[in-house]
């Protein structure tokens, strides 16, 4: 199947934000073993929309607009479509009667020009998207499909989870693509890369690795005739890179860092409270980004100043001593979460975000510490890139500590 | 003049990374005054190539294509132009000689593979390339520029700036384009586009809005002869705007509202303290992401059980009475966070982020409380979405009302 993505938007134009649709469909397109040939991106203009849509319609056999279906104005993708296909818009009552109770629900009247979220043409289906006001659209042809997904990242996204990915996977007959991907963190690409270097020789299974945020990921693909076959060649290669790197695989495809951290702590049924000062909550927000946490979260603390941190039992004769960015106030830090939250496990970051450096500390400069009732341990790293970078960089750092620790090594 | 920006490499079209390049230079294009109608994204495919090149050599005036010239066979950029072009691709001599001594040195002999990147055709002059191997190409005829540029991001934009940007300048006669964006919260996209209803119909200044997570932007961009008449057309339509709208601005640019929001603080000299259920800390990490925070932010606290919140100073009574998730608890929250913490302002968010109900109340409840000393005040909210949209919009409402607060509305 040839696939096009039409990335609609002046915005994307101007250069004023990075289109992240794209990428994201492309990588499911990838997926589902479709082959996507073109990504065309347009300004919110009709004659031009009109003429890439055109072209996409004789030359792909699935076509997927993004972007264009807010209210206003210079949302015309809904436009263009009808215009490309020759057929009228309407307002469809069901789709209207949705739309102002979406709004009624917040306490809000549906202002006019919403009523464009409303309208389809005869060759549509609404996928409906649970999450904003705009709708997506199914157009179905002979050898051709025409998805008409939203822009804002999160609504598209649930659009293609729920509505799209099925049934274009129904549609596909005979080849079974599978991915798995492993998570690993405290290994460099290029290490790890040496040591699967038979395995990325292969080209099926392919091996291949990709630099993430939360450390460096490998992917393993199939491509077989059926799906039996396809996971039990990929499950062959997981085993091979489990012999050689296990210890720094911490998870599975769409698991996240904080959330096997959580199914950890769940399992062995134990508590954590965090203490922080230069990450100023990001770890709290980061481990509570997971639905549940609550029953092992037990809070978190944003010591921001010396009284704060003293106030909430570190001990200030290492402050004093030591400075607030040390090896002993981290472990004070994380021996004061512990206590002052009862809980089974303390963690505690202190360090240097920058840009500017602190106590004579060079910016990256970072503690994490981390006491479980029995010993009590300080991971002292220099981490380097921005404010921004440091903070995220530490707040992975600390997760991987604590998994380290529930997993007793 | 019509840009148009041909982004070449599989990679894109599987989703493997982010083109960076294109945003890059629509960006660079739109400061020049330049107006760019496409980005096509190809693979690594020569009859593709060819024939998006041929398209946009008809249809546009200034064409540049990015990636595709490394040292592989895949890199087929330079063959795909050759071919469009009619013309044959033969090694220069110079540039041989300087891609030998890169080489050398660096302590290696170069591969037999790189000599490709030496090769070039009659119409096209070399733009060097002091970061990596591949020198970009520029073509010219009449009416008509084409620019060959590499893929790493790095290399692309120091070619940019050295060799494209200035001769380009001298390319265009006199316009000038300015933009400006005015960041609002707190409005709906259709009311505000009602709003400006008559703004938005001029062609010159033109006038556009975004929804975005922090709110509605509304961009104002003005064409003219002389930057001082586009700045003073911008300034006439942002004066109009605000004459309608300035109370939901909170910012321009390249503003953040935690930036700003940050400002104003230090501008009172006034410090804050948060306490946070929900949001589980992502209040104060949004608030301490700006450098400088330190200086009026004096902590947090995020109280994710009742007996922390009750530790750190909350109304037993009114979470046994009215629930942790009620307009009473905020209120004692935020008064506990500023006296727990001794700042001018205390702020707190409770509520239910999801996916599931809690204390009988919906996913996506919200109260936010803000205790300036003399006045304390909960706002209540129902937000959309899912968990991770429901704590992000929460934060930006705290931040909204921290800043309604400062400005004493």
């Amino acid at each position: 199947m040839k696939a096009e993505i039409i990335a609609t938007g002046t915005e994307l134009l101007l250069g004023e934000i990075t289109d992240a649709n794209s990428p994201y469909l492309a990588n499911q397109l990838s997926l589902l073993g479709i082959d996507l040939y073109w990504i065309s991106t347009v300004g919110d203009n009709l004659g031009r929309l009109v003429e890439v849509l055109q072209r996409a319609w004789q030359r792909s056999e699935l076509v997927i607009t993004t972007g264009g279906l807010g209210p206003t104005q210079g949302d015309i993708t809904r436009d263009a479509i009808a215009m490309m296909l020759g057929e009228e818009l309407t307002v469809d009552c069901g789709e209207e009667q949705r739309l102002r109770s979406f709004f009624s629900k917040r306490g809000m009247e549906m202002p006019q020009s919403n009523i464009r979220q409303a309208t389809c043409i005869p060759s549509a289906t609404f996928l409906p998207n649970p999450l904003g006001t705009a709708p997506g659209w199914w157009i179905e042809r002979p050898g051709l499909t025409l998805i008409t997904l939203p822009g804002p990242p999160e609504e598209l996204q649930q659009l293609w989870e729920n509505e799209c990915a099925s049934r274009l996977r129904q549609k596909l007959s005979g080849v079974v693509i599978l991915s798995r991907v492993l998570k690993t963190f405290g290994i460099s690409e290029a290490k790890l890369g040496e040591l699967v270097s038979d395995l990325v020789k292969s080209s099926n299974p392919t091996v291949a690795t990709y630099a993430k945020s939360d450390g460096i990921h490998l992917r393993i693909t199939a491509k077989a005739d059926s799906e039996p076959r396809a996971r039990e060649m990929v499950r062959g290669f997981e085993d091979q890179v489990r012999t050689i790197a296990d210890s720094a695989i911490w998870g599975v495809d769409s698991d996240t860092l904080q959330g096997a951290t959580g199914r950890l702590l769940t399992e062995k049924a134990l508590t954590i409270a965090a203490m922080e000062s230069c990450t100023g909550g990001l770890l709290a927000a980061t481990i509570t980004a997971v639905p549940g946490s609550s029953a092992y979260f037990k809070g978190g603390i944003v010591s921001y100043t010396n009284e704060f941190k003293i106030a909430s039992g570190v001990d200030k004769f290492m402050i004093d001593n030591y400075g607030a960015v040390s090896p002993e106030v981290a472990e004070s830090m994380a021996h004061a979460a512990r206590e002052r939250l009862s809980s089974d496990i303390g963690v505690s970051i202190t360090g240097v975000a920058g840009p500017a450096p602190m106590e004579g500390k060079a910016s990256g400069t970072v503690f994490i510490g981390i006491d479980d009732g029995g010993r009590r341990r300080v991971i002292s790293r220099t981490l380097p890139g921005n404010r921004q970078r440091v903070r995220e960089r530490a707040t992975t750092m600390a997760l991987f500590e604590i998994r380290k620790t529930l997993l007793g090594r």
